[in-house]
């Protein structure tokens, strides 16, 4: 084909992927280059603009480091993140949802999240160096049918600060009834980093950098597909306009404050704490689907 | 709208885009964001392959200098570039057409290209420099009428080597009969860089990464719109497959080759040299455009 024009270069471009060796890598440019295509006749996208989009990804691909992946915020706040999670993890009705691993994905794990530090082998001692007031957060890991799934791990931290590191984690696992409590810290509202690129992108945007208050919550148990979701403070000013779109119904819950006290594991509180009652309800791990997915 | 989910979230995106105050960029986000949707959707992109597309782009904003852009090499062989240039270009028919401005867009100027280097003030000096075989370019400039352009700035220089800067160029203005002759440098086959990131996407893709032989071309004329093209030689054997799609059937052209001696401007060469009979066909610019369109 050697007349190239505007009406033929999208056939042009996929005929030249004919001969890719790997299907899916072939299909997926497909697919790929036809919207990225589409997208510039559809604006009619000027040599300016093209050029700003250009120098635009160039400079986040530089602003990165390994705490912080200002593309992977870039994907987060135009709602592709959260799409292809929920691409990802449909579940049947009545199991706990997923939801977008979060804006920070350095080190990235697996499940997009750094999981390459142990779990502290003494959770009290680490939520005693929480610097927020603590939560407790109990409740059972049950499969669709009812059924308490006993073993199950459940590890939960606060949402990271803005360009920070993940908060301390606490974990337990559920007993023969699938229940469970761990002691985690309390998760404050906080803006997603926005000193960089994208950050300038949400402000010409009208957008806010805003997330609501959220804890984040990871479930593993033998046989069941790994969870890996968050839980909504109820009542967040920030519930509408998450600016990850990360906010399901189903995981908005209340977080109920107590006075300093005696505290649900027995101990006491000088300060002020929070307990919140949340059940899980895994999907079961397909026969054929390896462990890891 | 709290309840994210993969049907509702495009939408959700999109409305949060409502108060930009610059409507060009909301409509241009808009549409940005359904075609990213509708390409995660429709490979059901998984996360490992949303990871690796992020992780790519990252490498290739990294990877650029002063003189090349990674991300510029990836739109050109996606044929974006090429794309972008034939939606901002469309000239009746009869007129010269444009193509894409080449893979390298350092430094670029209002058309992708640096031209921040003054025009060499003796062009047989610079000619002379040439270490390969010298061009003689000729031919006419003409409106879409056939009246001829006089005072046409007629600019050519080859292409530029793999990673290189872009060759001396050659210069001539047109004369009362719109006729022009200037010596450039013959335009080799060559490679775009592909030792990056691009270059192993290409490989992955089976695809090659050369580009026919051709001569850039600028004719500027008041009262015209630029005209940034290029000029490929007959017989190649890339014509048919372009790493950047840019061969449109009207620029391809012979260039003849000549033995040692007497040369058109009345010089000689002690090397074989070639002319290339090439006539350009202006369009009017627009009364209402600004004159750097």
């Amino acid at each position: 084909m050697r007349h190239i024009d505007e009406d033929n270069i999208t056939q042009a471009v996929i005929a030249r992927h004919a001969q890719a060796s790997d299907a899916r890598l072939r299909d997926v440019m497909t697919s790929l280059v036809q919207h990225l295509h589409a997208f510039a006749r559809e604006v009619r996208l000027t040599e300016a603009e093209w050029r700003a989009g250009l120098h635009f990804l160039a400079e986040a691909g530089r602003h990165g480091d390994a705490r912080r992946q200002e593309l992977a915020l870039l994907s987060d706040t135009l709602g592709l993140s959260m799409l292809v999670s929920a691409l990802n993890h449909r579940v049947p009705k009545g199991c706990t949802e997923a939801t977008v691993p979060g804006p920070l994905h350095a080190g990235a794990g697996d499940d997009g999240h750094d999981h390459a530090a142990p779990l502290p082998a003494d959770d009290d001692r680490h939520a005693a160096a929480v610097a927020g007031e603590p939560c407790f957060v109990r409740g059972q890991v049950r499969a669709l049918d009812g059924a308490p799934v006993a073993g199950a791990e459940v590890r939960v931290w606060p949402a990271a600060a803005a360009g920070g590191h993940d908060g301390p984690r606490g974990a337990a696992v559920s007993g023969p009834d699938g229940r469970f409590q761990c002691r985690g810290m309390l998760a404050g509202t906080h803006a997603i980093p926005h000193d960089g690129p994208v950050g300038r992108l949400l402000q010409q945007l009208g957008r806010h950098p805003w997330r609501p208050a959220h804890l984040h919550v990871a479930v593993d148990a033998p046989g069941y597909r790994r969870l890996l979701t968050q839980v909504f403070r109820g009542g967040d000013r920030w519930l509408d306009s998450d600016a990850v779109f990360g906010v399901r119904g189903s995981l908005v819950a209340d977080w109920a404050r107590h006075e300093p006290g005696p505290t649900p594991d027995g101990g006491t509180s000088a300060v002020p704490f929070h307990t919140l009652d949340f059940d899980f309800v895994l999907d079961r791990a397909p026969a054929a689907r390896p462990p890891s997915d």
